[in-house]
């Protein structure tokens, strides 16, 4: 059997990377669409995978990592239709329906961060488990669970950038969460860095960079805690930007052991493969993308003519 | 087709609740034998099994929702064994296997927290819903995940129980957690409270409960919110004894819309039917034997042969 050929979006605020392949490393086109309008962006997607798939075949399937929020529930009128965003123009916007109707294959439908999370899963840094957790760590924190190979997806899709910790003493920045104030995000995320130290965290340095790296590494470290707690991951990636530091990991493996304080004693969470970055960088979401696609055409053999579907890790 | 013949066991630390039947209301034959040593106690359980079936024909499975901590990865040398635990002689007793060994039947199991969230959603107050939380908040604290309609399970059952939270201002109560000292169990567990205002809860009246009742339900607030944010489930329902205050819910949901702070906007979060009680009481647990029983017969029929299973929604 050949290699599918799967169409990939992932959607972000200000670019749409769209391409065609079978995985990141079997990539056949590739283009990058400015985030403007949706209209005009939408039918700019919908034409490059048009004309790729005129010059080199037919696509097998569709997947889109997008920006949320996005209505995912299985059934809904309205699923994978934006929800209320900030970004101009997008609020309530189709953004699945469009690429089905027009290009006529099965399109499957995921937030970013989840695909991020599914494209880890296959190619990356979760590769071969099933019941993991991805978090982006940049200006805000996001993060998607995929549970026995499945996404982890209710009345909405999974956040946990919002999860509420206790203050470090002595760390008096109110936060930085226009919701909550001194939230995870709010306290943790690569603005709130910014914030209270006054500069963004890639120009500090020394001194000012460990005490930086330390704090931050204690309230991820908290909110780590939760998610061991909640859903019981056999590891946790991290992505994004704040993630990159140096010496980040070996600080966040320290104050995780610290405050999970022997419960429930598992060697498995001290180990330096539990918390580990991402693998897959800039490709985690189009890769994302491709799982989502390959998922969004099984399920059309077992139920063809059904809708857009959500992402899975099959 | 006539109804399945299934054992159920919930096992905990002061009695074995041992049934055979069903459903909650199809109970064909029970019986409750104190929690002795295990090797006399688990003897006692097996008897009543074979002279149940003796009397009245074969059973076609089992199920054991059992205190913790267990081990639940599949294929694990130790699947279905007690890990460290402070119940004498138990620590490293092998739960599942007997059961398996001498009545010949499949056997599923999993922790009484799970086992109650199985029975909540079979025929309780999740019924229908396949992405919800079972909290029980006693003396201590525990929670179970199904998502997706399965248990949610990785490196370890979940937990929840210890998740950290921020400390209510003007609360000094240091926390009753010999792990953490305060988290969510050691600030909101019944024990917690008896400890914070010295007196058992049931205890309580007028002006003292309800200025307990006001603090309980702030930091139940804070946990719930955390699992909202991780796991996005469609209900939470919330047994155990302190779950039986009456006052408590209508508290609770102010509370959790209030710490959501609009985010992520849903109606649904707000709503009655959000964070209910649990209405299987004593009888979630052996509830959740059932479910397992009926979910290591199907398993078995998948694959003939196979050991004891955990538990899933099926």
């Amino acid at each position: 059997m050949s290699a599918p050929r799967l169409g990939s979006i992932e959607s972000g605020g200000s670019k749409f990377v769209c391409l065609v392949g079978s995985a990141p490393d079997r990539i056949e086109a590739e283009t990058r669409i400015p985030t403007g309008r949706p209209g005009p962006t939408l039918a700019r997607a919908i034409d490059f995978f048009r004309e790729t798939a005129a010059r080199t075949g037919p696509l097998d399937a569709l997947g889109i990592a997008s920006f949320g929020p996005l209505e995912l529930r299985p059934g809904h009128a309205r699923f994978g239709h934006l929800a209320a965003t900030p970004k101009p123009g997008w609020s309530g916007v189709d953004v699945a329906g469009p690429f089905a109707e027009a290009l006529g294959v099965p399109v499957g439908i995921d937030t970013d961060v989840n695909g991020a999370a599914l494209g880890e899963g296959r190619w990356g840094a979760a590769r071969g488990l099933d019941t993991y957790v991805y978090l982006t760590v940049g200006t805000g924190i996001g993060g998607g669970a995929v549970i026995g190979g499945k996404v982890a997806r209710g009345l909405v899709h999974a956040e946990m950038g919002h999860l509420t910790v206790p203050r470090i003493a002595g760390d008096s920045f109110p936060g930085s969460c226009p919701f909550h104030g001194d939230c995870w995000e709010g306290l943790a995320g690569g603005e709130a860095m910014g914030a209270r130290w006054g500069s963004p965290p890639e120009e500090l340095a020394g001194e000012a960079l460990a005490r930086a790296l330390r704090m931050e590494a204690a309230y991820l470290a908290a909110g780590l805690r939760n998610i061991v707690y909640t859903v019981a991951p056999q590891r946790i990636v991290i992505g994004g930007g704040v993630a990159a530091f140096a010496g980040l990991f070996p600080l966040l493996r320290t104050e995780l052991t610290a405050t999970l304080a022997g419960y429930p004693g598992l060697p498995e969470h001290a180990a330096e493969d539990f918390v580990v970055p991402a693998r897959l960088g800039r490709l985690a979401g189009p890769a994302g993308g491709l799982v989502l696609a390959a998922g969004a055409a099984a399920a059309a053999r077992r139920s063809p003519g059904a809708g857009p579907s959500g992402g899975t890790g099959a």
